[in-house]
């Protein structure tokens, strides 16, 4: 497991290090292929997920957004190689990787990493916590006192509901990935995903915050470290009819 | 004019400092008054204004969110000392400070810096350009090829709109720090800013943005690199009542 985790922060370094020297932006242009989970892939999905392959093939079979299933063994890697494409290509400093080993139908080691400014996640069997690329001192995945904020991705596709949640007072952002999201949700109010997530998008976030509470079903994913906070949003998308 | 830059990005450097020495997050709790700009102010509002005061107060009198008006001399600085503070005490790494020298009603020197990244962005009379506390190289300012997203701050106040602009192919974000987002301007589709936003928020943001086509009135704020779509833009928020 711990070799798993080295091995896949090696691969964020890696990746981290070609962004930094990007400077003529070509790693964001569209490389005309259509990636398996049906987005238009840029020059850096591939790259990014080519890395990811090379340092985390010897540890299972690969399951990665861009090419699906590659390779076996008995164990399986789920790999979102950049989540929040659009944003990297926009300038917007909110993008990153997800990565979880499955043992099974369980996720047992996962990362997330924040590509924009190193942040990382990490989930183990018996262990959790949060570094940086940059400054590799390991940090408590903890509460926040007093988040004023919220994420609620896709909020745009649903604005009924995210009036609703004005109204009731939830501040929220749409910063548009949602791995990120949820890797960020210890510190945040709450997260909120509407629509289908894929597997890529949530395997290791959801495993980050399996010591928060969690609501899913098909349309909506729901994760607050604050009961009452938990309890009142379920009530404002139930009856906003997600 | 180069001076007070560099005071400002030494200002900037002393702030992120702290911000990552802070594991106990308690620079994010509440100070307990109401800002001049009238939010509640978070403790790092306070301690990031008190440097920006030290180091930039010889410039010229100060006119800052938490504070207001300080001092005397010929030129103002305006300063929104953190830009995005919900964001900050949430955890979500999108805040930041910006701060501009007028002279007469003119702005004539702004930095607007991401302190979650270290990215900064300076417009001078004569240069613009963008760099990082962390890896001083200049780069330019430059439009991004094609860009996937664009920027639609306090969005959920108006779900109208943003359905408008989803059903019109615009994907946004709504990431909640307008001076940084206008900041990331020439690499993002647009920013879009809906109510009546205050100088301290917009107006290092909109210096930087002067080589954009730029809408402003009393209630909407649309800038694009793009004259198109600068174009489809106006007339969704012109429909849609804006």
């Amino acid at each position: 497991m711990q070799a798993f985790i080295e091995a896949a922060i090696d691969a964020n370094q890696e990746i981290a290090a070609l962004l930094r020297r990007n400077e003529d932006d070509s790693l964001f242009y569209p490389d005309g292929r259509i990636g398996y989970g049906g987005d238009r892939s840029l020059k850096i999905d591939l790259i990014a997920e080519e890395i990811f392959i090379k340092r985390l093939g010897g540890f299972g079979r690969i399951n990665s957004e861009e090419c699906g299933p590659i390779g076996d063994g008995k164990d399986e890697i789920i790999i979102d190689p950049i989540d929040g494409s659009a944003n990297i290509a926009s300038g917007f400093p909110y993008y990153g990787a997800s990565v979880a080993l499955k043992s099974g139908v369980k996720a047992v080691a996962s990362i997330v990493c924040n590509l924009a400014n190193g942040d990382y996640f990490v989930k183990l069997r018996d262990e959790t916590y949060r570094s940086n690329l940059y400054d590799p001192k390991k940090l408590p995945l903890e509460r926040a006192l007093k988040p004023q904020a919220g994420f609620f991705e896709k909020a745009y596709s649903h604005p009924k509901l995210a009036k609703a949640l004005n109204k009731n007072g939830f501040k929220f952002r749409s910063p548009g990935a949602l791995a990120l999201s949820l890797a960020y949700a210890h510190g945040a109010s709450f997260v909120a995903a509407a629509g289908a997530p894929r597997e890529y998008d949530i395997i290791a976030g959801l495993h980050l915050c399996e010591d928060l509470h969690i609501f899913r079903n098909e349309k909506l994913i729901l994760v607050s470290a604050d009961q009452a906070v938990f309890e009142r949003l379920k009530s404002v998308f139930i009856e906003g009819e997600l």
